[in-house]
């Protein structure tokens, strides 16, 4: 019944030419245009008298040798490059994904466009793109990555904006209310009679600043005299390693029926495990997870999480931004959204 | 039981000081050095001669005052920005996120930087970022979104490849096997006995070429002598209305019994629609994805699907750019990479 199809490696060159590959330059339009490269300089820079027929005829060597006016040269004059840096830990996250996705919607609206780098969650890397990014003169910076450390990010130089966790508190953050969200999903396990709580956190962040999320799970907790159990998971670690350390958690710890993560992402990993275990969600443990994306929403309907507003942070980091841009100054503040309970099938 | 937390909108303006924002110029870095505008220029680029203290003030000025050598400036001389634009849809979703990833990654290695768009599959936002991209003298641009009529990226001045499909034959191409994948993907519902089988492609292209994914079904069901059957359920459809699409195609066609989709989000959406509808998978219906990704085999462990070699195409492309960028010729090329079978429990 099969049709035949032999599984090799097709590598087909098709060489079917070679194209040679130049940048036009002034001198290129004013030679199509038949006029001086000084007279193309005039026109593009819109200085001194030049005749209607020459403006035709340059604007038609133009189009016709796809000359684009060089930003790069502008930007000098204007000192503006209508370009943000974006410093995220990586693309490859759903979460990380979608914010940059609506950011990157924003600067678009306003005419701005985006550099995105990913760190990799590596203090180097982000070194370099930090240096980077001064050197290419962006107007602005959003970050969404905290490796640095914090005086990088606090030249007064330049205009920046803190997304989801913040990095000093001199530079204003944008994000959830991420103590606020956590409170709730402790509450609704709480509310399901769960006895073993314990959060697992997906920790990012090399700072001193404390994790909100992991915050609030202590203080509820304590509020109650419970004994908080927190497994840690870095951001960083392989996926084999986070399998591992959940892994460890259930066998160790069969006592255990509720948990509350701080993504999405590990919340999938205990479902997973759970499963392969014999663990029953949601009759022998609950979870509840945190983020609730597009994508993720979209893979795993049945989630209970926590659900961040991603698109208010995108544009609301946006005009904070483009306020410092403009009003060359820099406001200390913090703007917590307020989060929604996705109720799925998992507590 | 319940912890007492008010969900209000907390918006806190901490307002605890202003920073002005300056970006410091060479006028003050030789402020600060004690030295001339002229002499810190001819220190930057390196002409003439200058005492060994002068450097040593030049650059510990630099570092006091956060200046750094303008790149921009830099980039009008060497006429190479080491930019490199990449057009994608959208970050937003599984795998161009780690597409974007891998090609940033690579790029990283070679001391290059990505402009990140995303086109959102629209020809005009897509058309304002190539002219951006043309505008800020990227040194080249890698697309995977193909809204764009195809002349605007023929221009012979820029080097330019193409991920996963096809542009133009002129232009250098690096993808999977896509032809090859999806007759695996339906050879393997084939084998499991599936009597009627269903495409779902969610077409992205706006042009004359041939989907190969599309194609490679339509060729397995000739050659059987069944009637192909697909369903187009585009990528900037909202996701209601993809599952819309879905649900009214297993409501009216109940002797379905194996889909194959040309990607995973797709093949989610099945499953999710066939657990609502009661459709028992796999044993009522057989579904089979395509792409593979890190992000979507971490959510969905249980999914049979077909697994693009998403780094090794990320690397490739930026090995051809950069032949390109250095060479300044472009050679027509298609290279397919092989997939694998990932099986899952949904076939």
């Amino acid at each position: 019944m099969d049709v035949d199809y032999g599984f090799v490696l097709s590598l087909i060159n098709m060489n079917k030419g070679v194209i040679n590959l130049k940048k036009p330059s002034i001198k290129d339009v004013a030679k199509k245009a038949g006029v001086s490269p000084t007279t193309v300089s005039r026109y593009l820079n819109n200085r001194g008298y030049i005749s209607e027929k020459t403006r035709n005829a340059i604007s038609q060597a133009m189009k016709e040798i796809n000359y684009y006016p060089n930003e790069v040269a502008r930007s000098l004059y204007t000192n503006k490059t209508n370009l943000v840096g974006l410093i995220f830990p990586t693309t490859n996250n759903p979460f990380f994904g979608e914010l940059i996705y609506y950011i990157e919607e924003a600067l678009y609206q306003r005419n701005m466009k985006a550099l995105v780098c990913n760190s990799i969650n590596n203090v180097e890397v982000e070194k370099d793109y930090i240096n980077m990014l001064h050197a290419n003169r962006v107007d602005g910076i959003i970050i969404g990555s905290h490796n640095m450390l914090l005086e990088d990010y606090k030249t007064p130089n330049l205009p920046i904006v803190a997304v989801d966790k913040p990095v000093d508190y001199d530079i204003p953050n944008v994000s959830c209310d991420n103590y606020g969200g956590t409170v709730m999903a402790v509450n609704e396990l709480l509310k399901k009679g769960c006895k073993k709580i314990v959060f697992i956190s997906g920790k990012r962040l090399e700072s001193s600043y404390e994790d909100d999320r992991e915050k609030a799970y202590i203080d509820v907790m304590e509020k109650l005299q419970r004994k908080p159990k927190i497994l840690e998971v870095p951001f960083s670690d392989s996926p084999a390693e986070k399998e591992r350390k959940v892994r460890k958690l259930l066998i160790t710890n069969r006592d255990i029926d509720g948990i509350c993560t701080s993504d999405d992402m590990l919340a999938a990993t205990v479902i997973r495990i759970s499963m392969e275990l014999g663990i029953r969600i949601p009759e022998d443990l609950k979870v509840i997870g945190f983020d609730g994306t597009e994508t993720v929403l979209s893979f795993m309907p049945f989630l209970t999480t926590i659900k961040q507003p991603i698109k208010e942070i995108a544009y609301k980091a946006v005009d904070i931004l483009i306020h410092e841009i403009e009003h060359k100054e820099r406001k200390a503040m913090e703007i917590n959204f307020p989060v929604t309970l996705i109720k799925g099938k998992t507590i």
